[in-house]
């Protein structure tokens, strides 16, 4: 097909992972000369599989992004950087601040840094969070809401938001900040428990684990496909506003963590338990969320197309082709049983 | 004076530096064990005389506050820890932002990471700035204005507070961050042209230099003698709601830039030119700033007590007294006059 991404330079940062990689699928298979900045092992398993398909050879630049000399080389002739590298997990950022400030603040700072000076013409597509916000008074939840992030994480995603908005107001650089909400979708990471809940949910019934769920399950969450994160980073890159702003993602239709449970459950059976939140767990829980992406509509015509249903099919069709890569052997299972590992 | 300060063991870091070792006489006068952290050569001139008429020796720990196992230990035992280490150049921190968030990010989550493990009943009181504010809409400004900062030294001060807030809701870590404003008086650093507004005007009058107004000098500012500042610092470190909230400084006779320099010129004649604002100090003026600084007043009592007018004159006093070693020599004087070197 023609496509507007045909022959574009795209340099995606974190590209080894779920969304990056989702992204690098989408955009060579568009015709985009893709290339990844990531810190990954490329031979891991779950790396493998998320790779396996493309069309064709994507170059994998194996560096940490605090190497400014080596992340200026990456972005010089790109016409697009997707900063989606990056610490995610909350209750980690609690306990390894500093890391959390490395792996986000720095990062970002660092290719900020390396296209102001090398490469002021590029755009840049920032995956930032809905942790942000912290807990919220009332949903959905507008750009204009306050920002009081609940953990370190959401201090500095925050912190990398208006370093965008800076460059773009200080030296003129183009970019644009999604808040991304809970993404889940095929090449997610089932294995860790500390990626949120959608990954731990589908790896514990794949790997039929019962699962458990902290309190009463009626927290209100909104779901976003990654195909459909994927559609909304693409339109991002094209955005006439690209003055370092902040654009909600969000469903049109958020559900409680109970009937993201059930609907899961019809995709394949899960058992569940209930148990009071853990100490670190209760201490990030934000209660109610969902996001208003008015803004973001209005400016591209983005919207959600994949139900939940249909987008739990196909995640669960991804996870069974690549069992005995990305799930545990059976004689690893008992590792993974205990209910201080798990997460809701 | 029996003093409620006696016997107190404080820690203050950056306590070499102009505010930090005001502080220190002041507490060290009042009885109190101080103990000082800080990275300047103890023997540099304008560190030996900060530090002269000291009542008694206080021991000065000279480490890099990225040092986690030496600020655990500085840390350990205190009563009360005031953090007043950092970057402090807006212009520095657009040119090299990383060091300045190693400065404040990094420096301000080692504090709190060895507080929160080693001495979790201390009290921390955060020197932040008005610059987390940006261009302002209106003043005086309240705490709840917007904030909107012109350079990354104002993004890493802010993500600084909220560093406070976060410790203080998670793990119960008592704290407070002031917002200072424009603080002059002896002990400031009068030789680097970044340092504000106050220290470059005072600087220049001493060595016979003209001085140079960017703009027409009506913007609105707010100016706090040290000894006022000191006096906030004290009683920052008793407030009944150590929740990691944010309190403004202020004057309740802010001025224009131009009326400082006048009030200035009563002290010490000085010339004065008027220049268009060079790039880099457009880049991060902010127009009209004044702090409301109700909120603090109301917890503490606290107001500015000094005038400019007597405020400027101690501060003459103690440079003319000091002038061998805080001023350059008269060979030295043509490396300070190119009017690039100057700044308000």
């Amino acid at each position: 097909m023609p496509d507007r991404w045909r022959g574009r330079r795209i340099l995606i940062t974190g590209g080894l992972g779920f969304l990056g990689s989702s992204l690098a699928h989408d955009l060579t298979r568009r015709g985009a000369q893709v290339e990844i900045v990531d810190s990954r092992d490329p031979a891991a398993s779950d790396v493998r599989s998320r790779l396996r398909g493309l069309p064709r050879e994507v170059p994998v630049h194996r560096f940490d992004l605090r190497d400014s000399e080596r992340t200026t080389d990456a972005v010089r002739d790109q016409e697009v950087v997707y900063c989606l590298a990056g610490q995610v997990s909350h209750v980690a950022s609690l306990h390894c601040p500093v890391a959390d400030l490395e792996g986000n603040c720095l990062a970002t700072l660092t290719v900020l840094e390396a296209c102001r000076r090398e490469n002021p013409r590029v755009r840049i597509v920032y995956a930032s969070t809905r942790q942000v916000y912290g807990r919220v008074s009332k949903i959905p939840v507008t750009e204009e809401a306050a920002v009081r992030p609940v953990d370190v994480n959401g201090i500095h995603k925050r912190a990398a938001e208006e370093y965008l908005r800076l460059y773009a107001e200080q030296f003129g650089l183009r970019s644009a900040s999604l808040r991304l909400t809970n993404t889940y979708g095929p090449r997610m990471d089932v294995r860790n428990g500390d990626r949120g809940f959608a990954g731990v949910l589908i790896g514990r019934a794949l790997r039929g684990e019962p699962l458990t769920i902290y309190g009463c399950g009626t927290q209100v969450r909104d779901f976003n496909y990654v195909g459909d994160v994927v559609a909304a980073l693409r339109q991002a890159a094209d955005l006439g506003d690209l003055s370092g702003g902040v654009w909600n993602l969000g469903d049109p239709r958020p559900c409680t963590v109970r009937e993201f449970v059930d609907t899961r459950g019809q995709v394949l059976p899960i058992s569940i338990r209930q148990a009071p939140f853990p100490g670190d767990l209760r201490k990030i829980e934000i209660g109610d969320y969902a996001g208003d992406y008015t803004k973001f509509h209005n400016a591209t015509g983005w919207s959600p197309e994949v139900t939940l249903n249909e987008g739990l099919r196909q995640t669960v069709a991804y996870f069974r082709e690549h069992r005995a890569e990305l799930l545990p052997e059976r004689e690893e299972q008992p590792l993974l049983r205990g209910a201080d590992r798990e997460s809701a």
